[in-house]
């Protein structure tokens, strides 16, 4: 074994070592389908909490769940393409309801070829919008706030498991309003959820802002986005809200009666977060002994590996390890005993690239003693030196929640600080940023660690927008988004060279 | 408005009150997409809490949940194919990943051809089954327990509801086993987690068995189900469990190294049950008036109604019902206070079509006296009229968890003694079978209650088993399952007149 768990570091390759983690921590695996993941069970364990939590705070908010068709008709499709620039068309297309056996072999039944080819929802404001038009009738049927947790199909060339995957799981919210100003309050409303869960939940640190115009979601007014820094200083957007305008109301014809009794076209928005969380989560607190896990997402908080021995004294070990276990659940501790038929090292290494936020091991001197043993992950090392402490067991249950509570304070403080430390302020120019980040040559997956910088900017759009967005990509680079909290606004463009208006966000993102 | 809440009777029509009550009960709707419905938001909550109660079970049983993909190639189902008789093939193909512009038009890219078709997954045993033979490497590995929730897609050409959708979402058990007696432990075990669920949580009584060999899964070796009975004296398979033997292994080259060093076949199950349950609570449940839900499964297990008026007091009441939402949820009730802008009879009566457990009305005089007026949606009515009750507000929350309970059981009580009271155990022979059903001619759907019947089996296979199923299928029939709890076998079998060696129940079904 090498000095770490991992056999490669961050330092030396971070998309391997990110392919390491995933594959180490158990989380997910390529499948035998092009693009197309499978969630092992620690994977999903973190996805269902990362649901439950957010779950919890879209219904506070008012939303309620539905279920709506994976599938989408493909005139569905045609009338949103016309209303919306920028449709994308990659996208799992449905043209058969049938095979047969041919000759011994399974083929296409030719007649069993669909009318209308029924396209596997890659996004589903088309066909919520079909049923909002038809839900709402009157102003007091708004708002409407909708929200459905589901599986999309986009067809990517390039796929990296949980960062962008053909099929992958997430929430998609869709809300109709009376008017703008109270669409745009639920867009920034749900952005400031996506903020407080990524802190709170994820222990991820993200800035909330809006999007330039060239990066809003194809027929959106607006687009907010929080963004994370990963430890190799690339951005990746974590969840984004979107503020649509009249724009799906007029291609849809999702109107309601007002007051006065007019019909009047809605305003809708739509948010949403997905499965790439979990990679963002991986890249924010992952070392190089594999994953980090905040116990608020850890599917288990605690793991219990008794150290068995193949000797009668080892039923003692684990009953001691269960009354312990017990002890842990009644403070609502998601525990494991780990008994499987392994070495107590191989666990005990398994648990710490998996991220289990606090490995206990318990040995025939810890049972008799009456005393616990265990390792922090998210300070598993002094040095190269493995740390573990020894406390009574009285004192580690009692003190167990508020372990718990540390850990995912000093996740988010260290990721916070990176944050916070690796925000450039100071380039006044587009040559000082192009030398900030280096040749525009090299891997842009493993260059090294430049952070970010916020820059003056002066809101161009169009033809002007598209050229710097064009030298920024030959830079590898790209706008993430002009934060919402500005701080002071001064100087001209680095761009335009105008006085500017806002400050942005410029990043290597994922 | 009628006598009932709904303008169709069980009696009069039960398709059509099926429909009316998943209708008014705003449970679901179609959608524009062929077979595909809409689950709105009080049939999702309906669904949340089924697979919160069932999803603790299976993991108390030792199960871990994944992800497989949505889809499958079409190699894989040709495989299964080869090794499964009966093999269905109405499913879903992808063959394109591409849509672009002619002419204006949206239309396939033939450029965007798949060299493979993707199936939509119609049940997830072969995806499954090749990640089980990866992981699968020794003994050691064994069991392997795995469960997925997801949506599956079935080309059905008839589709009803919740019933029988192209689109459903359910949970897939799928696990390895190292020999006959550790799967078959397993498949009764899951058989049982279903029973118990079904009776304890949906209050639906069922009779768990073992289907016939022509009701068996394909490619199983053993089918069990949970049968239960409508209010229109029909059958509902509400869950199914299946002991795969080796075939799957074998299509999928599924081998552990035993003990021994030897390579050996896994052998397998799968079991399932889907969101056709909420289609059999509401024709098990359902009344006149709509739904009745049982508080176990309930969004809201109580909802207050403020009969406010408009007036200054208004805001009083609002106040009233609010203290009492909060002392009933600090009982970990669902409450909701219904404070829409709409008449209180007619939110009285949604709530009543939509089955909410307990209505509460609160008016001035049960504000200034301090009482509580309410009624139970289990006993509505006494004859034709409507029934409240008033209670002091603090023997009302004291008792509140106590009267959820009691509607709970009585659901169940009165389902219970429906199904206990309907399966006839006289027929001697096919004749008096068939007397028993009435004419084969006459709607299948809408005939008079006739229940199910106990007849006694000499477990015929091959064709004399097919010709009997083929009588039973002019007279509408299926044979539905050899309870688990067989009481007395004698006599001789009503089809075969051999001597009898289980008991199977006959029912027209769903």
């Amino acid at each position: 074994m090498s000095k770490r768990a991992l056999t490669v570091t961050r330092q030396d390759n971070f998309p391997e070592w990110y392919q390491a983690v995933v594959r180490e921590a158990d989380m997910a695996e390529t499948s035998p389908v092009r693009g197309c993941m499978i969630i092992k069970p620690w994977g999903w364990g973190v996805w269902e909490r990362i649901q439950a939590e957010l779950d919890q705070r879209i219904k506070d908010t008012g939303h309620e769940n539905c279920y709506f068709p994976l599938f989408i008709p493909m005139s569905f499709i045609a009338k949103e393409a016309e209303h919306v620039e920028g449709f994308a068309k990659e996208m799992a297309v449905v043209t058969h309801h049938r095979l047969k056996n041919e000759g011994g072999k399974l083929v296409l039944d030719p007649d069993a070829k669909l009318d209308e080819p029924l396209i596997v929802r890659p996004t589903s404001e088309t066909i919520i919008g079909d049923a909002f038009q038809r839900w709402i009738k009157s102003y007091r049927d708004l708002p409407l706030l909708i929200n459905q947790w589901a599986n999309v199909v986009r067809w990517e060339m390039r796929t990296r498991l949980f960062l962008r995957t053909a099929e992958f799981l997430w929430q998609e919210g869709h809300t109709a309003h009376a008017d703008q100003a109270d669409a745009m309050a639920e867009t920034r409303k749900m952005l400031e959820v996506y903020r407080e869960f990524s802190e709170s939940v994820l222990a991820m640190p993200v800035i909330a802002g809006e999007k330039p115009a060239n990066e809003r979601f194809p027929g959106a007014d607006n687009t907010f986005s929080i963004e994370a820094m990963m430890q190799d200083g690339k951005a990746l957007q974590a969840g984004t809200s979107h503020y649509l305008g009249t724009h799906f109301a007029e291609a849809q014809n999702i109107q309601f009666q007002n007051a006065q009794g007019q019909l009047t076209l809605c305003h809708t928005t739509s948010w949403g977060v997905s499965t790439r969380l979990i990679g963002g989560v991986i890249m924010t607190h992952g070392d190089d002994d594999g994953l980090r896990l905040p116990p608020k997402i850890a599917p288990r908080q605690i793991v219990i590996v008794p150290m068995l021995r193949d000797k009668p004294e080892d039923a003692e070990l684990i009953a001691y390890c269960g009354t312990l276990e017990n002890d842990l659940k009644a403070f609502g501790i998601r525990v494991l005993v780990d008994v499987k038929p392994t070495k107590s090292a191989e666990k005990r290494w398994s648990w710490v690239r998996r991220g289990a936020p606090v490995i206990v091991e318990i040995g025939g001197r810890d049972a008799t003693g009456n005393n616990v043993t265990f390792m922090r992950r998210d300070r598993l090392r002094d040095g190269d030196k493995v740390v573990s402490h020894t406390k009574p067991r009285a004192a580690f249950i009692a003190e167990a929640p508020a372990l718990l509570a540390e850990i995912q304070a000093s996740l988010f403080a260290e990721a916070k600080a990176r944050l916070d430390g690796n925000i450039t302020r100071e380039i006044k120019n587009f040559d000082e940023l192009s030398a900030h980040f280096g040749a525009t040559e090299g891997d842009d997956e493993a260059g090294p660690f430049k952070g970010w910088v916020l820059v003056p900017w002066s809101e161009p759009e169009g033809e002007r927008l598209e050229a710097i967005v064009d030298r920024l990509k030959a830079l590898k680079l790209t706008i993430r988004n002009a934060p919402l909290e500005q701080g002071k606004v001064e100087g001209s463009c680095v761009f335009t060279g105008m006085a500017a208006t806002s400050n942005i966000l410029i990043a290597r993102a994922y």
